[in-house]
């Protein structure tokens, strides 16, 4: 038993050094070596728990995937609003991507790996349905107007979401990511949202947006 | 001369290839070998004028930067109003992207070198600089309203426009990219324009989106 608890321990290890090597470098220009070396275990540690860079990298991008599921989860949560729920959601994801260097690993795989396998259309089309049964549910509870094209509406936010974190890694801009992501919503509401409602749900963005605290990047 | 023009027509044909070949597999997996056999010239003749792979890569880059900042010249000449021209704009280069191989090989680089190097930033800034410029003067015209945060709307436009090249790519929809642009401004449009001439400004957006034909994709 305490065999297989340190085995898990350096599989954690192996895979938090991975990302951080992977977020820092991408893909192509990361080796075996360099994840080794960041996490100090042996060559043959590695092999153990990953047969190859690209078993790796998967693994990295799996873990950010189930995590940001994970949080979807909790901002949908019962009794909170569609609407609320997916500010909630976008500015929990942003403090993540700023905090977790397992998410910002994960996030540059994606993002990389889009443009160059098949396979990387499966997280945007995830993303996509899911916004699109938020803005479904929102329409429901009356906090986007009817005449609203939900799914188009959700390839654009998802589509916007990802242009802001390519641009805030581009230009190196992570730790303003809330900032964006709420400077989003200031301009999306108004074209989502019944107008009597407006007022209300600008003022609860700002207050999502201040209830997420970022740490000091590490 | 004759030499001269040849030399000047094999250079160009080298380009279109790269840009092509760069498109279709990324920087990392082309070699000059695909490139050659794409334009179907001599290694002799490519290395005459192209140093090396980094150097061709520049060349498309730039030559899709040219092109385009000569497109935004274009759609803001003397007499458009700057919130027509955005619009105007933002299809012209949604169709460009569509029918022409170099945009979309430039395109495609300078989403890969974004992440890879710091020069990444350049076109960036310069977009997001261009679309600040372009919504003061709509503030200006009265076509947006004075109380918005212009340069943090360029920035979120320059994202969304980002993403939504990155969702074009990966989920193969870059036919539909004038629809997606389309669906853009219908979002967009309600939290910048003034209340009374909304309803005028989407007219004209649609319109302007009737105007760009698309070709079928070659």
């Amino acid at each position: 038993m305490v065999r297989q608890a340190r085995a898990e321990q350096t599989r954690a290890a192996i895979l938090r050094a991975a990302a951080d090597v992977f977020d820092q470098f991408g893909y192509q220009t990361t080796s075996l070596g360099d994840i080794i070396a960041k996490a100090a275990v042996t060559k043959g540690a590695l092999y153990f728990h990953f047969g190859s860079k690209a078993e790796l990298a998967q693994a990295v991008v799996d873990m950010q995937h189930v995590s940001w599921m994970k949080i979807a989860e909790w901002a949908a949560a019962p009794g909170t609003r569609a609407l609320n729920a997916m500010i909630k959601l976008s500015h929990a994801l942003a403090t993540q991507m700023i905090n977790d260097p397992v998410i910002r690993g994960g996030i540059r795989l994606t993002l990389e790996r889009g443009s160059l396998e098949h396979d990387g259309r499966t997280p945007y089309l995830d993303w996509i349905a899911m916004t699109a049964e938020f803005l479904n549910r929102a329409v429901e509870e009356r906090d986007v107007e009817p005449t609203i094209d939900t799914a188009g509406v959700a390839h654009f936010i998802v589509g916007s979401f990802t242009g802001l974190q390519v641009l805030a890694q581009v230009l190196e801009e992570r730790p303003k990511l809330n900032d964006t992501v709420a400077q989003m919503w200031r301009v999306l509401l108004p074209g989502l949202v019944p107008a009597p409602k407006l007022q209300d749900l600008l003022e609860l963005a700002e207050e999502t947006r201040a209830n997420f605290i970022v740490q000091p990047a590490s």
